[in-house]
């Protein structure tokens, strides 16, 4: 097949969305985030860019801590109005509730199904965002996602995003077992 | 709800799936890896772990350069057997056809709709891994995944991996508009 250069434009992949949960200038704060992803397995690590303007980044510089707040389809409504009026303006942990673990500073939205306790361990200073290192400290997640104690995706209902349409779109077929389908192809 | 702590592990979203192409030891390898984000717009930037044991970090380490192939759901078993070979055993890049753009040492796999060249401009160390921040250099693409010169995920048809239950997922239903369902909830 042959490459078409479409510039150096990268915003293809399916992302995740999430709510982070700060304590900004002593109040809980929310935005959506989806520039996010695990670099480490044991002890459990990830990576999270945000924009060094965000309410939430000051908040994370301030404590040390955030949590994630995985929504599912029936939180992309808020999901989507998390990110779309600004902290520092707006109060929007007045109409939600609020499930706090074991930090002090990682506040998780108590409607989304799952929440991700963090603590920023480093910082990387990118021309506008920062991007934060940090362990994850515990997750919490609502019976319902549940299977075997284990998260399940068909329960969880998760979504994801894509640009440069800005759609947000559910899970569809599974299409196979992963370290399993790629076994047709390696020779004897 | 009630919330329950589910432990530390933290592997719940949906991932991106990539096929990663370096030039390690002077030859083409490939690797599968799904923890990689974007982390700033412009210039674009992103963010991929990928351990300090594999043979693709070796390569990025030697050349300062990778490709990132986007498959389609047609490349999942493909993409799947490159994350269950080793490139210091098997030559994974002896089977398939490579795509070479401006860059010397970002091998793409031809038949993936999508290639990325990126170049490292920072290495963070962690315990077992690296994490490799590069600035994305060009964008590929298929003609056939194209609408009006911009990636369609429609035509791309990516798929995500989930873990625990170690799945691959093609996109569902389109749920809403980003930067737009959340309007219902701003207030007056």
């Amino acid at each position: 097949m042959a490459k078409k250069n479409i510039g150096k434009h990268f915003d293809i992949y399916p992302m995740p969305v999430v709510i982070v949960g700060t304590i900004t200038d002593g109040k809980p704060n929310f935005m959506t985030a989806a520039w996010l992803t695990k670099i480490h397995s044991d002890p459990p690590f990830l990576a999270i860019s945000l924009g060094e303007r965000q309410y939430t980044a000051k908040g994370i510089r301030q404590t040390g801590e955030f949590a994630l707040s995985y929504p599912s389809i029936d939180q992309a409504e808020l999901a989507d109005y998390m990110g779309l009026v600004h902290g520092d303006r707006v109060d929007k942990a007045k109409d939600i509730e609020i499930f706090k673990g074991s930090l002090e500073s990682a506040p998780i939205v108590r409607a989304c199904p799952v929440g991700v306790e963090c603590r920023a361990t480093q910082t990387i200073d990118l021309p506008h965002d920062y991007l934060f290192i940090a362990e994850v400290v515990n997750v919490y997640a609502t019976e319902s996602v549940l299977t075997e104690g284990k998260i399940d995706p068909v329960k969880l209902r998760p979504f994801v995003l894509t640009m440069p349409d800005n759609s947000y779109w559910a899970l569809g077929d599974r299409i196979g077992s992963a370290w399993d389908i790629g076994r047709a192809l390696i020779k004897p």
